[in-house]
């Protein structure tokens, strides 16, 4: 009897860590926990002790805890810094391949951008640098960046906005503004529908790579008009090969191209703060 | 002391549920796990056993063990058939919101297909309509569609594929098709990189919404150019408005826009299997 009751609570742990973990960002109610499990709130409380010593072990997020009437506990994603500065040296590693140069000098990404394996750590690692600016949103304009963009706006629990290139039907009226994408110097048009972002909001802007930041400027103007404070800015690569002055400043970068040479030479470098 | 290390064991047992949840699909050898917690194999395959029932009462996932040297355990994410009915029963309701109705008849859902909170219990069941069907890719067409695709793809712990309107610089050499979108009427082109997909692969394709099938048709058109094998389609929303026959068949769908009236009346339903 005693042993069988220790092995439903570690089967319990074991549930509770995984409902914790499937809704990231959510708060639940001890009352909710304790209904759940068919267990009081006193076994509730002295389980989340536990989980929380468990995933501090782990250091792969950790639960935080809101007192109050409206109170409850909630699971904040994380990644350790050893596994990312691991996971970045990988990823620049396998950027740095002379394959991936393409007529233009432009660098072939879009594979990684679209892998939910690499996009996952790297939300991750925005959400740590930017979550204590406490963001509403996170903003990208398409198409790059929309999955780096969505897996940052999941670990910080808010809901992302993407800027369109151009109107569309299927978003009602929107506010549009030119800018000069800085890499084409072609002047272009971004639009977003004035039902995606309602006033006063703190916006955190994602993209995939920055040269010399026109469109993050752009993005940054378009936030203006819908009278949102743009809370930070992080771009997943730079590039550093004398482009000029960035049109940009206070951006946070997680890779930085050194060198690309059409001869068949590519350096991306992971950047640590 | 017995207690100490009844603690630890409680622990370990979190913190193996966290990194087990923290890399979906991922085969972790446990060899891996015994050097990660200090820990032998024996005890390791023993707490795998509580971890795996603890997932059983929660219903949200599950441990798929592969034997041999290559062997391991991974973590298959799920949702359960009761949230899942729950999750779209709730949605359907948030749609069928007469504030939704867009000039032209459309129906304004960017806000939901951008959350990261709605589209990942989508992107779930999604993967378990199609796992069986062992997908090596997901493929989407830009833009709605990305985050659906990506939660599924995800979910399936496959990469995501995007096929873009018309040709991109950081794309290098594509493939290009014609297609005329239902909807519009218009002719367009859809264009994926040579780099995106290589041949003989099975692909599913995730969508949000499908109205004749023209875009639909249009990517299956491209699969094949690249000698893939289309083993799925998925979409969110289909309309059933009196659009005609459906260019494509063989299609699932979440959810079902049944009316939409200029006046104001709008009404989508859940689509239950």
């Amino acid at each position: 009897m005693g042993d069988d009751l220790k092995m439903k609570r570690a089967e319990r742990l074991v549930a509770m860590t995984q409902i914790l973990m499937a809704k990231p960002n959510q708060l639940l109610s001890l009352s909710s926990l304790a209904e759940c499990f068919g267990a009081g709130k006193s076994t509730i409380s002295e389980d989340l002790l536990t989980v929380r010593e468990g995933f501090a072990i782990s250091k792969r997020g950790y639960i935080e805890t809101l007192s109050g009437a409206a109170g409850g506990v909630r699971y904040i994603p994380e990644i350790s810094f050893e596994e990312a500065d691991k996971f970045l040296s990988g990823l620049a590693g396998r950027l740095s391949d002379k394959e991936r140069i393409l007529a233009g000098g432009y660098l072939y990404m879009t594979d990684l951008l679209f892998d939910p394996a690499v996009v996952h750590p790297l939300g991750l690692m925005f959400a740590r640098v930017f979550r204590s600016e406490r963001p509403d949103a996170v903003v990208t304009i398409e198409t790059k960046g929309i999955p780096l963009a969505l897996e940052c706006a999941g670990a910080l629990g808010v809901p992302m906005v993407i800027v369109r290139h151009g109107n569309k039907v299927t978003e009602g009226s929107s506010v549009n503004i030119n800018f000069v994408s800085g890499s084409s110097q072609r002047i272009q048009t971004m639009s977003l529908s004035r039902r995606a972002l309602e006033p006063g909001k703190r916006v955190l802007i994602i993209d995939d790579f920055i040269k010399a930041g026109g469109t993050t400027k752009g993005m940054m103007d378009l936030m203006g008009e819908f009278g949102a404070n743009v809370v930070g800015i992080g771009m997943l690569m730079e590039s550093a090969l004398g482009d000029g002055p960035k049109l940009v400043r206070d951006y946070r970068v997680l890779l930085r191209l050194t060198e690309l040479e059409l001869s068949g030479r590519v350096t991306v470098v992971p950047v640590t703060y």
